[in-house]
């Protein structure tokens, strides 16, 4: 370090000293927010006070279970308060949380048992029959069940296993927390979703949370008492570490367990929702849905979307609903979001289409984020900020994993060159702001130019009757590969081949333009991603 | 640490972990707000692309003169450019930036340039006689000085030494900062005012000043793109901050060199400022002043104060002209601010008496402050939250400075326990407030009882003719101690002894009650506190 002429006394003390941990929030949320509204799902509401006794409780239970420092704890829950507090209990009894993407299959739930070790899982009457098979393809005995009924909607406890509410009532209240000894310590493991080959488990630290809730605060210029709704997955890189946020502005969860235009419409109207975030995929949802379903509003609602590029016609769409887009970038490797479209003034003064255009682009990093740059995939030079030249995205910052848990060649390779590198393509336009164009393995090489899938998509969601798209690579005898386009239309709506082709082809050049399109509805992940590889694959065999 | 059951490959690399730094914010200002105004002064307006170039300058300057990681670098200089520049310049020399009260005697500022070996000091050409004449009450050669003339302010030039645009002109705009390689590193010394004794010099690290920034934005509710006018001097707890914060929101930092009502007002209708931070002494400046000064605005602008305890009638005064305010409470040893007095919506609701009663409260831990409590002062323990028990106010948190430089005693005696001790004593209310009742060496103790000289100081304030006052211990054979009032009166005003002391009567018990009642100016430091030992002194030889 810089020292200073004389360092004596200056050390390190418990006073002077703590390590960053968003357990803090919960703390101060208990003595500052005591009263407020906190966590609510359904009939249920309960308040900083009560969700700070109710982790404790959940800490002080999962002690006894013989859960220790270090030790992994699963969930395998969509949005509802068990796996909100999971976030807080867990680390409070000094244990790493790996919240599990519930629509995995038994095999996959099966090997992320295995290979984090977990040693309890908190898993929803609704994903038990799922869970319990993936217990039978295990070698070992697997994670001792907790199970989280949720009767209201529709899944009983099954009575096999001590239910969730039983746990926490063997739970101590007052436990002292196991409050991390070093801030790089383990707070969550997030397995990738893994189009290909197994899952990676993203290793997350208290420090990156910690700083993640601050800097979205400022990201998303968030005042106190906001009203969030959960709708991204917290199986999700931690729902985008929001959960982990909203006790440090007193604000309220409200649990979405079913993400639907329905829910999400009626959560605006019946608990005032102020911010939410989603994948297009959900704005789409909102866009689409009949008017029986929508509700209008007058409050401002902020909404953060990532997950996928949203194509401009998407942000216009959501944007004359009435709700207030900023788009964000990031990575289950980065704690989620860490770009962000922020919408300078100046673009009040442009046309619509530009501006959507832009608000479409993933931008510049947010406030945590130390360096984001494109660089060349061959020299690794920063490319020019000209709005064309491709790259790839790499990231330093403070939310940047600290590694893929058991894969240190994984980790290398990922850190290679003293950056993370995020295998996402990419130009930078003149303000700087980065426009994604594809995952280096989606990109597109025909007649030896690079085709950016998410430009063809963009230009494809324009047209009246599309209400969703992929493009992919087909393999051509003659361009080595072509665009190739898969189209879900609008309900009542008709358009063909011929005509969207036509319609793309005014717009784009040659090249870039698809040479097929299929109409059909298209395979997605459970947060929303349309999943490339499936398409790929039917492109290669049709 | 709770070491994960294999941690290989997940240690910290350049990918994932850099150290907190403020100087992170000024390099995302310029790549992410570069052309938006950063810096005014007068007809100066730096954007903050200049601003990090201007910074960029001073840092490279200030290594060619041979300033090394770890020295020291001083500015004398009121609330202009040059200081504001400093605190990224300094540090982004790898330097420790130490800046001194304009308002020391020469043999004071000699102390501290020779405690903390000063390597260069930037000192504003008003100020200049005063240090030269620090200067030679040195024993050594002291700091190089660079001059920072203001000839608009009628300070030009004195033509004997560099002038800091000069210097900036020899500088690189592109030279590699200094970063911090520890955020444990060094970035501010500080010299307590030092009622008593020589002033003690706290040391701020990097990480604390980043952690601050991020809570104060928190904290203050603020959005991006603040115009924030720097009343609070920079010399003062690096001004709270705030000049560190600025470039994380792309707020403008409007400078103020001269604090009086005049030139706040002045700022508010030409700069349209946002937010400003003042002692209740600037506060009363401003409900002081007289119409043709006063500016009628249409915005919301939020003032935080802090220094001294505010009355309720100050605050009442304050919202009256528009402002919103909100109380803070810290100390050089917290960098500022660590308490807020959130305004609770249920406060509405209540008459507006007891809602000034309870703003004039310091509140509870602001976002990043990990703990702070008022404890009993002999048994240590927590005193109940019941409006009543004294005791002494500890801290722990981040944002607690590293120790006395040079001074491993006092920094022990202040970390005694394992907390910072303020020696503030204070009472906490129902809801957990704190309201501080006096410096432990200014409480009053008549008849055995203790006298909260703030608790007098607040009734004295609500008499519609007393525009300040103070309220101090005399020696008295017969209760140890009395009450003693020192008071200034507002402008055509007339009060006497008597009927102040009748207008305490009925609303203090009678222990309470001043015994004496002096009219005259009250002395104060530069940064509004008036200086009790001065009255205590005075009230002792009347």
């Amino acid at each position: 370090m810089a020292a200073m002429a004389d360092e004596t006394g200056l050390e390190k003390n418990p006073a002077n000293y703590v390590p960053l941990s968003p357990l803090s929030h919960l703390r101060r949320a208990r003595d500052v927010f005591g009263q407020r509204e906190a966590l609510v799902y359904g009939d249920r509401r309960y308040n900083w006070n009560e969700v700070h006794e109710r982790c404790s409780r959940m800490a002080s239970a999962l002690s006894s279970m013989g859960v220790k420092p270090g030790d992994v704890v699963s969930a395998v829950c969509p949005n509802i308060p068990a796996i909100a507090e999971a976030h807080f209990g867990v680390p409070a009894a000094g244990a790493v949380l790996n919240a599990i993407n519930v629509r995995l299959d038994a095999d996959t739930i099966a090997y992320v048992f295995d290979h984090c070790d977990a040693r309890v899982a908190l898993v929803d009457s609704q994903f038990l029959p799922t869970v319990q098979r993936a217990l039978e393809l295990m070698d070992g005995s697997g994670p001792e069940l907790i199970e989280v009924a949720d009767p209201a909607a529709g899944f009983p406890a099954s009575g096999e296993y001590q239910e969730y509410e039983e746990l926490l009532a063997t739970g101590d209240p007052s436990f002292r927390w196991h409050d991390p000894e070093d801030e790089w310590d383990s707070i969550s493991l997030n397995y990738t979703s893994g189009t290909t080959g197994r899952p990676k488990g993203v290793v997350c630290h208290h420090r990156g949370a910690y700083l993640m809730t601050m800097g979205t605060v400022i990201s998303w210029e968030m005042t106190l008492y906001p009203r969030f709704l959960a709708v991204v997955p917290l199986f999700h890189c931690n729902g985008w570490c929001h959960t982990w946020m909203m006790p440090l502005v007193g604000g309220t969860i409200i649990c979405c367990r079913n993400i639907n235009a329905e829910s999400i419409f009626g959560a605006i109207r019946d608990e005032r929702i102020t911010h939410f975030g989603g994948a297009p995929i959900v704005l789409n949802m909102l866009v689409n849905a009949p008017d029986a379903v929508r509700v209008r509003f007058d409050h401002e609602i902020r909404v953060f979307t990532a997950g996928a590029p949203p194509s401009p016609s998407t942000i216009e769409a959501v944007e004359e609903l009435g709700f207030t887009i900023m788009q964000v970038y990031g990575l289950t490797e980065t704690y989620g979001h860490v770009t962000e479209c922020l919408h300078p003034a100046e673009w009040q003064g442009i046309g619509s289409e530009e501006r959507y255009a832009r608000m479409a682009r993933q931008g510049i990093r947010i406030p945590v984020m130390e360096d984001i740059d494109v660089v060349d995939q061959q020299t690794r030079e920063p490319v020019p900020h000209d709005g064309t030249t491709l790259g790839e995205v790499i990231m330093k910052g403070n939310t940047v994993m600290r590694g893929y848990y058991r894969n240190p060649e994984a980790t290398r390779e990922a850190f290679a060159g003293g950056s993370f590198q995020t295998g996402d393509i990419a130009y930078r336009d003149e303000a700087g702001y980065i426009q994604i164009t594809d995952r280096l393995k989606d990109i597109i090489i025909s007649g030896g130019e690079n085709v950016s899938s998410v430009e063809v998509e963009a230009t494809l969601m324009a047209h009246p009757a599309v209400s969703l798209c992929a493009v992919v690579a087909r393999p051509d005898a003659k361009w080595g590969e072509t665009p190739c386009a898969f189209v879900e239309l609008k309900e009542n709506m008709v358009a063909g081949e011929a005509e969207l082709i036509a319609f793309c082809r005014e717009r784009l050049a040659g090249f870039k333009t698809p040479k097929s399109v299929f109409f059909q509805e298209l395979p997605k992940t459970s947060t929303g991603k349309i999943q490339k590889f499936e398409l790929r694959q039917q492109a290669r065999s049709m």
